[in-house]
């Protein structure tokens, strides 16, 4: 066995077996199982990963026994095909692929046709009509020269298009044997200046050539790249498979398809595909023709039909999976060309996952695995309807073009009239208008706006702007920072690719994808009560040990919370409830204030408006936590712009205007100036504000405190949580926490009863982490705030790293998004650090986390491994949470190489 | 001995010793070695700690010994002195004050006189005079009063004031006997109505009260938050020291003053002080009338002269330090009442210290303890010269007035005309006029008029602001922060306090108070070159293991480096070199530029500005190392600012300029537009530059390798280091090295030599420390910019904390502004943490600091604790640096508690 390089398969059976990946790789190991099962399999061989490892240790040099042993394998396939490799009558031809034990782009592209030349070309022509026989030789040449023997794609493609061009042809399938034998006689000139050789004749020799042309490929520029980027191992090797070429164009008995076991789009346990005869598998693609549906198959070869479905159940039962699959009829003779599991969307991940376990294929775990958490998105928002031809528009006549991608921000489909101003959005909002507001960026004063939109659009901004976070939080579709467009608030138009479109023209979005459509798109509603998307939910939840809550600001939003299973609020920002109409004014007043007197007075006047939304929010919340968090932004969000007053002065003395009305503006010029900051993010704002103004905290305190008391009055259970954002010191939790203390022992005394709360704070500073077991004296509960935790560690700016992060994912400088995906490498050390020490020093320390993270599979699945107790996510993310911390529990069970999603 | 709660001293000995601070506390234990020295201390005894301890313990009851232990020990004193406490023809009065074993302010004031009444003050009356036994009874009463009855100090005031003003005189010291007796009487009424109890006449109650009121105030607020401020624990309680009162104003041959062994100015070896006969120690400080100097005494009384050098000669040997003490004449007999080591300035302390070895008195160990590294400061810049009435004006003649106070920012005096541009400051400059250019706040764009001003004064910006970090590094005084102080550039004018000073007019600063004068100040030369300076330096330099470099951009900043002992550059920031006239538009029109191509144009005209820059440093620094920094800001600091193009295109719209005009201003505006960030220090900076414009690495790296080649082969030792800044991610610091490494090969090819060079990296963000390991595997250096990672650590925006940092340090959130003083507790950790892992992966990894702290002596020692190679700071600090350095290594040795510094 240990001399072993080359593993047979075919007529049957296979030296090898699919456990052997290490050695046949991926592609090797199946097609040996696939033999093994008795499945149609074109026959051919293996050479395996340490023939390469091999080559390698030795200088890019073979072990001596490679060739014989595969030219044995060769024979033995010639014996069983009887044919012999690009000799005789019915010469055999063979297709060389690479096949590492991991699925590896960058690697040596397909060789087909491989054992065409000069002769055998004749024979295939004398068998198979002279045009198949010089079209495929011309390919050969083509893939070979550009391949093997490195010559540039684009000198071929210059030649072939060069004989179109003489021939007056549009298409490569005008070409006839004649242009085409033109076109070998050029190619193989041009191999000859290349290369200094002529183009190999001799089948064996091309074989040998083509091998060691993959295993040379290993360690080329881009699949080294690709290994570092994907932690594979250098040394692991590829595996080259050379299998008998099998054709679909031989005439009325040949055909190809492709199609699934079940329906991928709706998981409908039903026969699905289609297929074409006489025709090889890039012209399904191709569309010249239209290919039919696959139960037509039965009508034209009902043996063929009958054996394909046969053999994709048992496929099916096999892989216990869907089974997405290629086949190829030669001359009435059926061949599974692959068979894969089948992609799917998120409707059908979770229906087929359901239905496999109520058909006792799979167990309820595996069915968890099963469905990738992020696809239950699509489940839980509107989605634009699509066929094959693209979006589908609202009267059902066309298709919508798509005029821009920005990013998927937040999903669902929408789709309005454009309006440029938050204003106007909520004026037509009004009149029951569907509008999309488009925006340069948002601001909180746009919220208004936002709210009445069906769509958020913005043209900068990253998938944590303030426009993509908003509309998250509201469930809103939203596509963020499609750089193409340029919106012009002032002239009401937006402007993409030379395209004008004005006020009041339909667009759409998908959320999901990130694509911008022109023109009214039709919607699909979801079924998120669909019995299957219940069930499985229910399995999530008997099996995962994370709690899920949800960041909800106001009751409409937890109640959408409660609905799709939020067990809490993780975060409500208090801020959000500061720039309602009422309201801002009195905010506007506090922050203009000189004096403490002042500011309590505008403060007072907020105090009942925040009661009431703490009460709203306790009533829904009942029986469940509620964290409230205190006062984060700067103050000058509340004010209006720097910049914009700036102007607004410049130009109102330059057009004279009156000296006291400019003496106004002026006067609050002055306090945003006083207020402006360099770098707001890091300015003063969270609980700095609460230590330079107490009086802030104070409020807050006394109207969670006495909307906690007035709901437990009403006999409902209220679990008060009140955070402090921002704390990067011991003393400043401790100080803010006296506050909330002697508040509370006010309010309690005067009501003559006790309720019990919390206070906390958010970690989201790395001083915070590194000195959690000093914060954690005075915090009951820590809430990471991974958003802030991001930036002030990688010292990115959300708002700004925009201007890079595209550029470090292209250069692979890392793999994912921090803003999206938690960077476990770093931000993820701090968090593990700060709830270790944290609860070193209170065992009971309860630990969660409210970032955007909260929503993210993989982020949810870190969060369960470091012991948190639970993650607050958007309440349209709660379910894919749930889901995930399911998953995190199998993936600890079986060991993370087992159980990992297979969908 | 168990029992002992109180001890004695007098009679030329004491129950106790100087060791024995945890029993008695400082006083007491200073009070006992005196005593046991000889010297004439006035007699009394010590109330123990452990008795304050119990009496807490026994819920503020004592322990029934002290009672009969403390009217022995008064029995004893009584005896010594042969009066009776507060009884007799000639009373005893006594002094009550409280001492812990730290010095602690927020405790107990002193009492004075205790032991008078009605009786007493009769026979005091009769032995001194009436006036001066009623004005001591009244002043007894107020303070007995205040401090032990509680009864508000402004109670007593009222009364005074009202005397004052019915007998119609202004001093206290016009009311007569009568009146004052008058006084007494409204007192003794007072405390009958607030306590509901007349005066205490029993002298013996008095004592035990006032005994009492001095443990209570062990836990009053004031003294638990000073405890907690300076980490005091709060279980050690207080002492109560009982004292003989002496008098220096019973007649002429009574008298008080003060002295020091050296002279505290200059160090110099003289006997220094003043003195009053027939006055008590208030009369010396109120200026009524004038003290003498102290050697005039040695006519008046030459024996008490006599013993009064020796006394205090035979004090600073005992002490081994210049001894700042005060003494009382009470009837031509002399009483020592303190001693203790004599604060001095900087020039004095460096003097004092090295004569003091010289005289064999200290070792060369204490002597480098005994200076304030920070006092060297005052060596280094010219400073204001001053007496005691203020800073003396230019022509000797008159003093200034202290017009506004702000941060510190870089020490030295500066004397100029007020300018308000940079521009303005170049031309004054050039005409060799003495300048100070304030700004509301600088930018890069001021440097020219930094450079041409003699100082700098900003309204905005703290210790770290723009204005502060590049005077520090040019060695220029400059008060920042001057927040009184509002400054229109338009209309050329400061105004302070109503007043408004105009452009031309004199101002001087004082950079190492922060105190702005108006009016031009005579200043005074410092001497860095002082045989006692030179001496102290050279055994720093013998002591200390940390080396220490310089952060230095320009070849005349190197050279000062060197002169201070710089051994090497820590940082060059190469972008200060793009600010010059000729270089900016090539900087614009690189970032201007749409493409690779045209980018690569604009870095060709730059190189040789750059390559000839690194070579003026390296002929400088010839044999020692230089960190050279590539490209660090955001882009966007090099073109006009946003608010005022948009402010301009505002105005040029509404004043109807040519379109053409506009639309060229527009573009500009576009590309800025482009470039803004919300939080630049978050944004597109650091190697994220290099990255996404990988020629800008590669133009600096050329030039760098390329003076380096030059100034070899001129026969001079280089070593380059290239840094490369703001790395988060192991793979930003391999593709810049990359970079470097190339290049650095295509110079040396060229050239046919090479240059031993090294790349690393700065440690500024936390994610690089928490990832050293990782980092450190393409790092050869590490160097830690402590101002950004101090930033993201806490979460602090430098330009923007202001704004909350003085109200953190009022509250006492920190006790110190992190980015003046390394926060250890979280910054530090990290320092720690990366060092480790950074040495871990690469063992021989050089590890520096040049963040502003490198030039901040706790910090200093803390890096020295941390293992660090080096620090680096600006050129005016080196000497700083190397002083902490080698006391970090003294402290080490000794433990801190021993060697602590002592000056």
């Amino acid at each position: 066995m240990s001399d072993q390089y080359v593993y047979s398969f075919g007529g049957g059976k296979a030296d090898g077996t699919g456990t052997m990946k290490e050695e046949l790789g991926g592609k090797g190991a199946g097609l040996a199982e696939m033999t093994n099962a008795g499945l149609p399999v074109p026959p051919g061989f293996t050479i395996s990963t340490r023939a390469c490892r091999e080559y390698f240790e030795r200088g890019e040099k073979l072990p001596e026994q490679v060739d014989p042993q595969m030219f044995a394998a060769l024979g033995q396939l010639e014996t069983l095909q009887n044919q012999k490799l690009g000799a005789g009558e019915n010469p055999l031809l063979v297709s060389v692929r690479s096949g590492a034990k991991f699925s590896m782009p960058g690697m040596m592209d397909t060789i087909l046709n491989l054992g065409m030349n000069d002769q055998s070309v004749e024979a295939v022509a004398k068998k198979s009509g002279e045009r198949f026989a010089c079209d495929s030789y011309r390919r050969f040449i083509q893939m070979f020269g550009a391949v093997v023997l490195e010559i540039s794609k684009h000198d071929f493609d210059h030649i072939f298009d060069g004989a179109k061009k003489k021939a007056k042809v549009k298409l490569d399938t005008d070409l006839t044997a004649e242009h085409l034998r033109g076109v070998i006689a050029e190619y193989k000139k041009l191999v000859q200046k290349k290369t200094g050789h002529p183009f190999p004749q001799d089948p064996r020799k091309q074989l040998e050539m083509a091998r060691d042309a993959v295993f040379h490929s290993w360690n080329n520029d881009r699949a080294i790249y690709y290994r570092r980027m994907n932690n594979i191992p250098d040394d692991i090797g590829t595996a080259v498979n050379v299998q008998a070429m099998v054709f679909g164009n031989l005439g009325v008995t040949s055909g190809t398809g492709v199609g699934f076991t079940r329906n991928p789009s709706t998981g409908d346990k039903e026969f699905y595909g289609e297929f074409l005869m006489n025709a090889q598998g890039e012209d399904v693609v191709a569309g010249i023709r239209t290919p039919v549906p696959i139960n037509e198959l039965h009508d034209i070869m009902s043996d063929v039909y009958n054996q394909l479905r046969d053999i994709t159940t048992r496929l099916e039962k096999h892989y216990k999976d869907v089974q997405d699959f290629e086949f190829t009829i030669q001359e009435a003779k059926l061949y599974m060309l692959q068979t894969r599991n089948g992609k799917r969307t998120g409707k059908a991940a979770v229906k087929i996952a359901v239905d496999l376990v109520e058909e006792g294929i799979i167990d309820k775990h595996t069915a968890l695995m099963r469905v990738e958490p992020a696809q239950l998105d699509q489940l839980l928002h509107p989605i634009i309807a699509e066929d094959a031809k693209g979006a589908i528009s609202a009267d059902g006549k066309s298709r919508l073009t798509v005029i821009a991608k920005g990013l998927p921000a937040s999903p669902g489909a929408a789709v309005g009239k454009v309006v440029f101003t938050a204003d106007e959005a909520a004026i037509q909002g009004k009149k029951k208008q569907p509008v999309i507001l488009v925006r340069a960026e948002t601001t909180p004063d746009d919220i208004h706006g936002m709210e009445a939109a069906q769509g958020i659009l913005t043209s900068r901004g990253g998938m944590t702007s303030h426009a993509a976070v908003v509309a998250r939080g509201m469930g809103k579709c939203c596509v963020a920072g499609a750089g193409s467009i340029a919106v012009s608030e002032k002239s009401k138009t937006m402007t993409v690719d030379g395209k004008t479109i004005n006020e009041g023209e339909w667009i759409s979005l998908d959320g999901s994808t990130g694509r911008v459509f022109f023109g009214a798109a039709k919607t699909a509603d979801p079924d998120p009560s669909s019995g299957e998307f219940a069930k499985l939910m229910s399995w999530a939840d008997e099996t995962r040990k994370l709690g899920v809550r949800a960041n909800a600001d106001i009751p409409r939003d937890a109640e959408v919370a409660r609905r799709y299973g939020a067990a809490g609020i993780g975060l409500c920002r208090t801020e959000h409830m500061f720039f309602a109409a009422e309201r801002l004014p009195h905010m506007q007043a506090m922050i203009m204030a000189r004096t403490e007197k002042d500011r309590r007075k505008a403060l007072a006047k907020l105090l009942p408006y925040q009661r009431k939304d703490f009460v709203g929010l306790f009533r829904v919340m009942d029986g469940f936590p509620v964290i409230i968090r205190t006062l984060d932004p700067p103050l000058h969000e509340f004010l209006p712009k720097r910049e914009e007053l700036m102007v607004e002065i410049a130009v109102m003395k330059a057009t004279k205007k009156p000296k006291a009305t400019i003496a106004r503006k002026e006067a609050i010029l002055h306090r945003v100036e006083e207020l402006h900051e360099f770098n707001p993010m890091l300015g003063h704002r969270g609980c700095r504000l609460g230590i330079t103004y107490p009086e802030i905290t104070e409020m807050q305190a006394r109207a969670i405190i006495e909307a906690a008391v007035q709901v437990t009055k009403e006999g409902k259970k209220v679990i008060p949580e009140i955070m402090i954002p921002l704390v990067g010191l011991e003393k400043e939790l401790e100080a803010q926490k006296a506050i909330c203390d002697r508040v509370a022992e006010e309010v309690f005394a005067k009501a003559g009863m006790k309720v019990h709360y919390m206070v906390g704070t958010m970690i989201e500073l790395p001083r915070a982490a590194v000195t959690a077991n000093e914060i954690a004296k005075h915090a009951e509960f820590f809430s990471f705030g991974t958003n802030d935790l991001t930036q002030t560690t990688f010292g990115f700016s959300r708002d700004d790293s925009g201007k890079f992060i595209a550029a470090y994912l292209e250069k692979g400088i890392f793999k994912h998004d921090p803003f999206q995906t938690l960077d476990q490498g770093g931000v993820g050390q701090l968090i593990k650090l700060a709830t270790e020490r944290g609860r070193k020093s209170r065992p009971k320390l309860e630990v969660g986390i409210c970032g955007e993270h909260g929503g993210d599979p993989d982020s949810v699945v870190f969060c369960h491994k470091a012991g948190l107790d639970y993650v607050s996510c958007s309440p349209y993310r709660v379910p894919i949470a749930r889901l995930a911390a399911a998953q995190a529990v199998l993936m600890e069970g079986a060991g993370a190489s087992e159980a990992k999603r297979t969908a």
